[in-house]
């Protein structure tokens, strides 16, 4: 290649490298009591390194981790491209068969599982034919079942050793990571970064969340999601600290958020609703910085975390991006508006961070939609920070990439300001009597109404109307509200045929583990019955 | 080249593209009355592309300018990479011959120059052949001297159009700019940018200086040195707004800072020194980050200026760096420190920044100094912040690259902690009786006097030892001192031999456009005569 005077391949190894050798005694890694420096960091990286090598990992060979987010998760995201391998961090809430599947078609050599997950592989530990490594957190209180075999993570790092690894990759578009994506419906599909794009996003992620080496990041978004929107590397790269979080306790978030001096933290809404709406929640004796995504944010709950001393930071992204592409960045004019006006704005995904070439909003002849704020089109993205591919899945990288663009499945809106804002997934839209209802758009008028906490929207069957819309709804505890006041509050704001015939209240919405609502599990239930009817 | 839905080749025009669709109506540029938005930026760089085209700039054509921190100049960063050019941006101070010998060298193929700086190169304009553009900027109430000739600027962009033009580069690697080294001696050489070293350094930039869309950023730094250290790129990738300074004027600088709400600026010590020492000084009413760098800042001034409210970054590097390639990155223990002792740590020049490879500081054969804080050795880089080479000067970029690492020609030490520490450019370091004695080292122990405001020390003939030190000293404005209390002052602080024999009470040092002491005029005068006694 070229002069490698002036020419090194960006890699997030380099992130690690740095921060090990600038703040060698810093606290790299916050769990619990445990305190790992960033020497340690490295120290544990290249022994795993090392001894995934010595386990028969080759180049380009792929390592699958099952973990919730703890340090040797984030050991993971250096150790195993130390080694030229490829990380396969897999959705902890995934059942055995799913996660079997994702083993054999990434060709994993080695899966890393938490003792707390064997139930879920037990079942299927026999058919996997690779090796197994098992990760016991005394935090977890969960022990290992014998049924599942393997070594334990001790034995594994026996095998390393601590001889320096070079930081460095020979071609920055060498594969870092897979991430399969959580589809709600549908077999997964292995999303390819490269080492660039992870670099670049990481940076980005510095710049738009503002990270400081004074950063305290809570670990709220999982760390197998998109690599944590790529601050596995990020708060790495700016020498901040990481603070674990096994899983999401509101009472222990608040804990860590008083006694940690948490500074940032990312999360999807249903995330920050419970942050928000927790016994202990209180007003923050500092601003800290809280990055959302994975669906539009209530202008209800940026209100609410407003309160409590949180600036929110609005991305939008997908795993095929590499997590966040755009940003709702903030204009000089929003601070005048009523607060009611300006969570509004805040609401709307935005444009593409500074990394990024842009972002666009396309008929399906790809050309823009007008920028009119009312036209639905496709979000498009390219450059950087869009993956390379789905492994071994050509045929659907070709779909993606139709004409030049990745399509994000997403529809929205672009408005005149050039942000864009979305209104659907492409299949969660709802047709009804030939207009389109945007469930986003219900489920916000809905969520303004001060007794819901929670709230989803889908079509359901209708006679006449082909679709109608329905609203599953969660109340806040101890408030009450009936179906006829809320329709009546939403009537006063929305287009009458946009009001939903049907408001059922739950107990809770179905989730995915990123804590984004699986309204495909409410659909499937009122479609079955309407499929049998058709065919009975 | 890659599937481009995924890969795009880096470069700094992508980020005016992006804040010009983001930030269209923000100010970008401001100058005195003038207020620029993004959208007016984006448009004049767009046309002046259109105009050096049809003024028959080619595609890597280099098109030279000569003009101080005015809007123009901004616009010169955007507009000539647009139009595939490359930007000589040229020292405001050097002679009409030098800038002759840059133009002719770098076969400009148009020169843009200030009509105050009309002296400088009238003499020379008819030897240059090649077209001349003149700006007239009304604050600067300098005329253009009709001996000159050419075209007006307005003459220039009439040539020009408002058809987009592609915010791209074909191939990442490709020269966006080239800056010839304001050398103390010798024919200044053409140090090559690529445009993605320019897009990474700029983003260093911003992690480091922590900028922010809120940035108001105050040009006290020429914008023809480095580039600004790249910051014309990085505030434009931040969205923030870019206050122009035509000249270094203590008063203008502190009206600025207080009425423009200035939020960061950069500048070399000398121009701190300035700042600090100015009549209208007073404590800020809050914090703004200043960076620093060309020389190591004094502990003096670096308490002077946190006294006022400023909070400093030292970063170093060369022009053949992209301008800062360290940091001195604050150590969480060093706030513990009494001031004096951190300020000794935050003059250190520190750790490769982020996007970097890491500096060393070696042997002559390349091998590591220990790392022991005492033992000298040079300092070299390497990476996508190391230019690509001397301009048509392959003998010259093979020497700066021996060995794979470029040589900066700066003696350091390397302390425990992998803080590097300036001690002197190779050609400063004083020999007396095989000890070398630290010209920075000496220099700051007579700063730390209090009624030193500034001193140059330079090693000088001596019949018994080879070399001895004298050093010039500028006094405060009313403060008083005898050179033995100085002596005294010197001799209780480091070792014996190290005490200049001579101190000789100045009233200013000859300086560098850019603030640099140019110590090699105090030099060849005490040589000039002892050559002529060994001659005579």
């Amino acid at each position: 290649m070229a002069d490698d005077t002036w020419f090194t391949p960006l890699t997030p190894l380099a992130f690690l490298d740095r921060s090990a050798r600038v703040f060698p005694d810093r606290t790299a890694i916050a769990y619990g009591d445990r305190r790992i420096s960033y020497a340690d960091f490295a120290a544990e990286a290249t022994r795993l390194a090392h001894a995934l090598r010595a386990s028969g990992v080759k180049p380009g060979d792929r390592v699958a981790y099952l973990l919730p987010n703890i340090p040797e998760m984030l050991v993971a995201h250096f150790g195993v491209p130390l080694a030229e391998a490829v990380l396969v961090a897999v959705n902890t809430r995934l059942a055995g068969p799913e996660v079997r599947h994702i083993c054999q078609h990434s060709g994993a050599k080695l899966l890393v599982v938490d003792a707390g997950l064997h139930p879920t592989i037990a079942p299927v530990a026999a058919e996997l034919g690779i090796a197994i490594v098992t990760v016991t957190d005394p935090a977890s209180g969960a022990a290992a079942d014998p049924a599942v075999g393997g070594m334990s993570y001790e034995e594994l790092l026996a095998r390393g050793a601590d001889t320096p690894l070079p930081w460095a990759v020979r071609d920055e578009r060498d594969t870092i990571s897979i991430n399969y994506t959580s589809g709600t419906t549908g077999q997964p599909k292995g999303v390819m970064y490269h080492h660039r794009g992870a670099y670049l996003n990481s940076l980005a992620e510095i710049v738009h969340s503002q990270h400081t080496p004074e950063s305290r990041y809570l670990w709220t978004l999982p760390m197998f999601h998109c690599n944590g929107w790529c601050t596995t590397w990020a708060v790495t790269a700016i020498g901040g600290t990481h603070v674990c979080l096994r899983s999401i306790d509101a009472n222990e978030i608040w804990r860590l958020l008083d006694e940690e001096g948490i500074t940032h933290l990312n999360g999807a809404p249903t995330v920050l609703v419970t942050i928000a709406n927790a016994q202990p929640a209180h007003q923050l004796d500092r601003e800290i910085i809280v990055t959302t995504a994975g669906a539009p944010p209530s202008p209800t709950v940026i209100g609410q975390l407003t309160e409590l001393g949180a600036r929110l930071v609005h991305v939008y992204g997908l795993t095929e991006t590499y997590g966040p592409y755009t940003v709702c960045e903030v204009q000089d004019g929003w601070l005048k508006l009523d607060p009611q006006a300006r969570n509004k704005m805040l609401a709307r995904q935005g444009v593409g961070m500074v990394v990024t070439d842009g972002v666009r909003v396309v008929a399906p002849d790809l050309t823009d939609v007008p920028r009119d704020g009312a036209t639905m089109g496709e979000v498009v993205m390219r450059g950087n920070n869009v993956m390379s591919g789905y492994f071994a899945d050509p045929a659907a990288t070709e779909r993606a990439f139709a004409g030049g663009w990745f399509h994000s499945g997403d529809l929205g809106v672009w408005h005149p300001d050039g942000y864009i804002e979305l209104r659907d997934r492409a299949k969660d839209i709802i047709v009804s009597g030939g207009e389109n209802i945007s469930t986003i758009e219900v489920e916000a008028t809905i969520d303004s109404h001060p007794a819901v906490l929670e709230v989803a929207v889908v079509g359901v069957p209708h006679e006449k109307w082909g679709e109608r819309p329905k609203a599953f709804v969660v109340l806040r505890s101890g408030a009450t509200a009936t179906a006829e006041e809320i329709a009546a509050h939403v009537r006063a704001r929305i287009a009458r045929f946009k009001v939903p015939d049907t408001i059922d209240f739950v107990a809770e919405l179905p989730k995915t583990s990123t804590g984004k609502i699986q309204k495909f599990q409410l659909r499937e239930r009122e479609w079955k019955d309407r499929e049998s009817r058709i065919q009975g």
